[in-house]
């Protein structure tokens, strides 16, 4: 980053990590995903950018997830295929789904409700087309999804692998729970248990007749993913693309795997306070993480003792975790780099990222923003 | 908004808040500080957009604050002039500020350690222009400035005065610490410390032969102003342009006055949790406020029993505060409409605001983003 005139603060990038299985590693450095003989469908809501897709798809440009219909039309856009919008469908979005599964190959919805298969069946797609509707299945995550248990969740796939115009492309669960993990033990345990549940309904599904994809995910269970996780179609974590102090807590990383910064600089000496002020607040580094680590609202690397002890939208209050600061070692206007505790919402407030490699900028990518 | 494309979430803006004393405003609807006699200077960080700036400058698209150098360019780069970069000099941006020094009729910096006075002796300013810098003082709010209490304080403000090609414009104190107020009463012990000590700051500069600028601002004062802050020049408050939940807490304002919204709809039912899920997670309303509301991370206008209880990247989890949910009241695809705990957080997500009056959307409105 040297002579670089960085502008602070910045978002750097230094590559993709790769959702390694730690223990795996001295025997097979291929990602955890490969080792499985799993399609890996990886999400793009972490970074939003051509690049980091280019990256995580290994240039095929196919087989991606989005969390919102911008990300949907900034891929369509350009030249990305089989896409799966994987939110539950939202009303008001229904022609625009429609539009983008009458121009694409493969665009792929999402619904967990008899509702919105209502709303499908009401828009029938033009030229003969199909829609592609993945079932969102909770199991155990307890956000968006039918519940596994429930009788209705086997009466909707079936709804809608019957519905007229309407195709049961697959199950889809997501393992979120796995965030409340600590250690490759538990999260093998979430990763084993959404397993279990996803491919007994893929048998209940059978049962009836029914035959369609199945897939899972999240960062954690897919960087220490369990065997039977082999018998699933595809996996979608997103998150690894840059991983995040939180990875690291959780377990699915090891700090040095973490790809992603924001370099910050000294704008003052508060020796009264025994603090000195950054010029990063939460428009940089966002309020995630909050009351969550020791080290404040971010890892500031390369000084363990500092603690990033609160952010206003532009400044951030920094002091020693004890002791005086010693303000010879941080002049006004020196770097400091904070490795962010979650790297979505971090990367959420930047309009571009600044790349770099083997300490050099060799780029400037630009995520999509909005819904 | 009936009959609007609406997609969620998405940022409303009614009008602009007007910092009013409410116990005046039977006598007198000026807004408070033209009451008060002293020059508005409004700050941008709320909002960054024209449209705001032209409403909060009557049209003159002059004096005003901005806290990042790329709202300054996006002002000056449309006409705007007399901008006060109020935010402690970062010394990579040294260059930036001397071509916008050199390029306006009137830009300012701010400064608040002998070390930024140093970079700027050393950057003269063509065709015999003079640096206008602000020193700024902490008069309690402990972030930026030097200590008012400080001899430090006299003698920079001294060195700045003396210094060729740089000129001592004024004193600059940001309240912030009216943010942990309840109340008129506290607002104004606040309001009145920072200007007495700002004003007795003045008169030592007025004992040493020097005469400049004084203002103080932050949205709590400037809407319960004290009569002494007649005796500043300026007063420079931002978020009164919208205002939002937060501020109807401590008291600047009522609920009824907050003029921004981010509307969201109803995407899941999770009977067996007692919950609804909406479209609208942090990338929406933001993660400022967490904790802070017993209806949490917003209000959820309209419907005072429901608390949006968590809020993930797009989804938001919403349960009554008691009793159980009535599904049927918010069917999927229905509109719910949250306030903002703070709006400059809420703004800062959203690329775009729709710009709503009378019910009708009359415009689109696009901040400026970045540093």
């Amino acid at each position: 980053m040297e002579g670089e005139p960085i502008s602070a603060p910045v978002h750097t990038c230094s590559g993709a990590g790769r959702g390694q299985s730690e223990d795996q590693r001295p025997e097979d450095d291929r990602p955890a995903t490969q080792k499985l003989g799993v399609q890996l469908r990886p999400h793009m809501k972490t970074h939003k950018t051509l690049e980091c897709a280019d990256i995580m798809t290994g240039g095929s440009r196919r087989c991606i997830v989005v969390s919102t219909l911008a990300e949907a039309c900034f891929y369509a856009d350009h030249g990305f295929d089989d896409i799966l919008y994987a939110y539950s469908l939202p009303f008001d979005k229904v022609e625009r789904c429609a539009a983008l599964s009458e121009r694409l190959d493969l665009f792929q919805v999402l619904l967990d409700h008899p509702d919105a298969l209502e709303l499908l069946r009401k828009r029938p797609l033009r030229d003969g087309r199909q829609w592609h509707v993945w079932m969102k299945l909770d199991c155990g995550n307890g956000r968006a999804g039918v519940l596994h248990s429930e009788p209705g969740a086997l009466r909707l796939a079936q709804d809608i692998a019957k519905t007229e115009g309407v195709e049961l492309t697959g199950v889809y669960a997501h393992c979120g729970n796995t965030y409340g993990c600590r250690g490759v033990e538990q999260i093998h345990a979430v990763a084993q248990e959404t397993t279990d549940l996803t491919l007994q309904f893929m048998e209940k599904l059978k049962a009836v007749g029914i035959s369609c994809k199945s897939s899972i995910g999240s960062t954690p269970s897919c960087s220490h993913p369990v065997k039977d996780m082999a018998q699933l179609s595809e996996v979608h974590p997103g998150n690894y693309v840059f991983y995040d102090v939180q990875q690291s807590t959780i377990g699915s990383c090891s700090l040095e795997d973490v790809a992603v910064r924001v370099l910050t600089r000294v704008i003052g000496h508060c020796p009264h306070r025994n603090q000195l002020l950054i010029d990063c607040g939460w428009t940089g580094i966002s309020l995630d993480g909050a009351g969550k680590l020791p080290t404040g609202y971010a890892v500031i690397e390369g000084h363990p003792n500092l603690k990033l002890v609160s952010v206003t939208q532009e400044h951030g209050r920094v002091e020693p975790m004890s002791g005086q600061l010693d303000y010879s070692r941080y002049p006004l206007g020196s770097l400091l780099t904070l490795i962010p505790y979650h790297s979505c919402a971090a990367a959420a407030m930047h309009p571009v990222y600044h790349v770099h490699s083997g300490g050099r900028l060799v780029g400037k990518w630009t995520p999509t923003r909005g819904w």
